[in-house]
């Protein structure tokens, strides 16, 4: 929506339960911190509450989070967290969001509550949690009903929803993909989207489908499509076995697990994550191990190199993770020795791939032969491709249709995908964060937009890093910063003392002591430059010495550090 | 090789003539500043002198060069620098290298002097420039005579040499493809390579092979393969069009030239290194410009758009160029408009992927439609894949080995291809910058490791940043700097002033000045803290000082800025 668009308060929401409100607050306009809030009759539910990883623009965060300070003021009207999966992305953000409301219940799939349960513990925050079972209808509110639709996705025990409220029914895909063949037998259920279509009176008003993939043509492989190219890799290895993926892809370690098993490798998990997605999924059966299998690193010395299966994360090259430091060889008990296969099954992420490939050379060094993705079919995407996503709008045959999910490339190419099935230009929705959609049975319009942004974790920090710091963060990091100081009599401005000259991150030249010295005597005559009457102004005096030391330092080395002048008064 | 080999100065090489050395200085162990000496009876012969792009933990550097101070005293030996092609990998190094040899000549292809003469004149380098021409020898000293073999890639006029030396014949195959039907009619050189292999008394007694596409499977495909994507994007097209590519790319210009003629569009470059190859190349009738076409970017507005096509660098996302000025709206000459199309026949860079995608969406918000690598065959690489380097094994028969142009991946995977092409282990060699490796007619070994390194030009400062630098660039970074300033006695040690606090890059908190505060009393008790005998030891009190500093901000922040104290005597 463009700039223009007049603001909205959810306190100026009117409470008609004929209208029902879509108002993302996340992840329409990039990949990552996907939450969206919906409104009828005055309820508000929120769906998913994600984090982001931050872009390389912005240095020393940690996550990135949606702000909610929309909700602030109207924190009893949300009755509901509705949770797709336990990702990230969808889920990254409660330990900040939930201390706000922490009455609100949050419904979710049985390992999607389990994994939380465990990690929102390590923040202190413990939730109403209610499990929600697939196609089991749920009372959220007076104005919503919520039925959780399975999907295949790269975890498992992920969700979409259907919400039903007075004024129809909205569908929301969660992340999805059509996978008629996953490894733990649960396939996406296409009879629980298509009866809302098929319901007589009404069918789907809206619907919001997951737009990532959309650049894909065809449709996404089945998650049994990788297993040829696994068996391949581990029934010929001779050596050790490393297999790297993503913590939370249980299809793929599932997969992993039964073909070391049937090869005879005892595996290893490595790395925090890792062990304890196994451990929970295993504890509700949500996977099967069916050989040896152990939780403790140490233990990987102990097996035979050729019965050795290590299953890791680090599959981005991040520098603490398990397969990073066995790479560097400073991991206490992960080994790479020559002769060893380490199988990168994962996707790289884009911005990743010069650290990927950093790591493919260590392991390489240390006589590995790493196979990874381009080289055999040892990924698949959990994302819907182009037909799965045209399938979805069939299935369901909305009135209304909003891509979610996805940078606005994704979103703008899902939007013209919907008119390709079919659908008119006023019926496709090009929503962005913020923008709130009120449908009616038969209308659909974006009111305005509903205060939203980013909001930056850094540390115990959530929100005081704003736009001035990282600028300073970035120039700091382009050339360092020169700090100088003088000591001056605070009535008549007379020096007293330095100019002392400290620097980081920042060299003046060749010349070492030499150069520090020119740079004192260019301050010294900045200072004699000055009237007497202006030598006592602060203010004055530090823009003076700021100007002469740019001039110099621009001249002698074409380098911009972070110039700060500090007088003190004595 | 291993860490321990034995340092090899230059000057300690024996000058007998029946041995040659060959000193890869840059491009194996990165993809980029290729360099290499080689060494024969005394002599020297310096091949490419590149530059690379600084990797993301190299904070604000610009370039990154090979250390050539291993010739240092040894100038006198270096008798010529013979460059295979006008790339930056490969030509980059010059203007901060040739300086040290100002009458070493430089032997390079018509296209590469012309475009080098123009470059180093900025710099203020006027060199001794000798134009090749294929298959034309020329004595580049006593025990050196170069023959220029013509191969294919991505720029036009490119070599690969043949040195013969009295020990043997050494080709280098500089950057190639094998390209049937090159837009420029040129094609690769079979017969120049294979005559040396024919060559009855002794063949050849080392290849070094581009490595860059080993992971690819078959043959790279002719550049010609693009035309039908291009031609079908063109001919289509109802409103503007900006075709993006690398202005080094002079086969695709020509390309997109001759289509734009075809298809009545006139073509306006953007861009100085666009307006610059395009007119050099013209100069020398390295290339053919069939229709209309401006170098000057104000006549894009003066083009009708349903006969516009804007040919621009920028396809990296890169912030300073045309294309990226165009998709923010601040291009004073260069226009996208809704229905325009944008092509980017270029690859992506891995580690640039982000930046583009954020290109791509802001020129969807434009309303333009974007074509990019993996939608259609609009680019093809300008590297040899497997199969084109397994031909050139053959074409050559080779007695000894060595892959360059690759990181350690590239070059342990094309020594293992050199294996499969049925050399033994110990022909094939891996050699890394640095390595000194003696062949003889029948023999080849590694001596040890010559002085070699990375020289990070930063501004106008070459080489003085270094590691300490950097991790301050990158300290201050992640989490930005506090100053903390107190004004003491210089006899007593007595506070006198302060403590003064300033930070950038940091926040303490959302408590603001109370939070400095705070901080300032921490300071003060750490100092109170100290016995009175340490109050006049400066590192004393600065080392309680940042302690106390740092706890305090860890506690209350979870942060880690850099923090300086600095003891002030009055």
């Amino acid at each position: 929506m463009s700039k223009t668009s007049p603001t909205i308060l959810l306190s100026d929401l009117d409470s008609t339960p004929d209208k029902v409100r879509v108002m993302p607050l996340g992840g329409l306009g990039e990949i990552g911190m996907n939450c969206m809030l919906f409104e009828c009759g005055g309820d508000l539910v929120m769906l998913d509450c994600g984090q982001m990883m931050p872009d390389e623009e912005m240095l020393g965060v940690d996550y990135v989070i949606p702000d909610i300070s929309c909700l602030k003021g109207q924190e009893d009207r949300l009755k509901a967290i509705i949770l797709t999966h336990a990702h990230e992305d969808h889920v990254g953000a409660l330990p900040y969001v939930l201390p706000h409301f922490p009455n609100v219940p949050v419904y979710a799939s049985e390992m999607t509550v389990a994994l939380l349960r465990e990690k929102l513990k390590e923040h202190g925050v413990k939730p109403k949690f209610t499990v929600l079972n697939a196609r089991e209808k749920v009372r959220l509110a007076e104005h919503f009903e919520v039925e959780p639709l399975t999907v295949t996705h790269s975890m498992i025990d992920c969700f979409g929803f259907a919400l039903r409220t007075p004024a129809g029914v909205i569908i929301h895909s969660g992340d999805f993909k059509i996978d008629p063949n996953p490894p733990d037998g649960v396939a996406f259920d296409h009879y629980a989207f298509a009866k809302y279509a098929e319901e007589t009176e009404d069918g789907v008003l809206l619907l919001l489908s997951d737009s990532t993939n959309v650049d894909r043509r065809g449709s996404c492989p089945s998650e049994m499509e990788v297993v040829p190219g696994l068996e391949e890799i581990i029934r010929s290895a001779e050596q050790g076995i490393v297999v790297c993926t993503f913590a939370s892809s249980l299809h793929r370690i599932q997969n992993v697990l039964n073909l070391a098993a049937q090869y005879g490798r005892e595996v290893v998990s490595m790395g925090l994550n890792m062990e304890r997605n196994i451990r929970i999924a295993s504890e509700i059966d949500a996977i099967d191990i069916p050989g040896t299998y152990h939780d403790e690193s140490r233990m990987a010395r102990r097996i035979p190199r050729e019965r050795r299966l290590i299953l890791c994360t680090g599959s981005q090259g991040e520098a603490m993770s398990s397969l990073s430091r066995m790479a560097m060889g400073t991991h206490r008990d992960g080994v790479v020795e020559p002769g060893d296969l380490v199988v990168l099954s994962a996707r790289r992420i884009p911005g990743n791939e010069s650290t990927i490939y950093r790591l493919i050379n260590h392991l390489s060094r240390r006589g590995a032969r790493v196979i990874h993705e381009g080289m055999a079919l040892i990924h698949v995407s959990g994302h819907a491709y182009r037909d799965d996503m045209k399938h979805l709008i069939n299935l369901t045959n909305p009135r209304f249709f909003v891509p979610v999910h996805g940078e606005f490339r994704h979103l703008n190419a899902h939007c013209a995908l919907a008119r390709e099935q079919g659908m008119r230009d006023e019926e496709a929705f090009l929503l962005e964060n913020g923008d709130c959609l009120e449908l009616t049975r038969n209308s659909a319009r974006v009111l305005g937009q509903i205060p939203h942004g980013r909001v930056l974790v850094d540390g115990k920090g959530i929100g005081d890093v704003d736009e001035i710091v990282l600028r300073d963060r970035r120039y700091l990091a382009e050339d360092g910063m020169v700090v100088i100081i003088l000591g001056v009599d605070h009535e008549s401005g007379e020096i007293l003392s330095g100019p002392e000259i400290v620097a980081r991150g920042f060299v003046l030249g060749e010349e070492g002591d030499a150069a520090f010295d020119s740079l004192k005597a260019i301050v010294l005559q900045a200072y004699e430059d000055l009237p007497i009457e202006t030598r006592t102004e602060h203010t004055e005096v530090q823009a003076a010495m700021k100007r002469a030391v740019r001039r110099y330092i621009k001249k002698t080395n074409q380098r911009f550090p972070v110039i700060m002048p500090v007088v003190m008064e004595l």
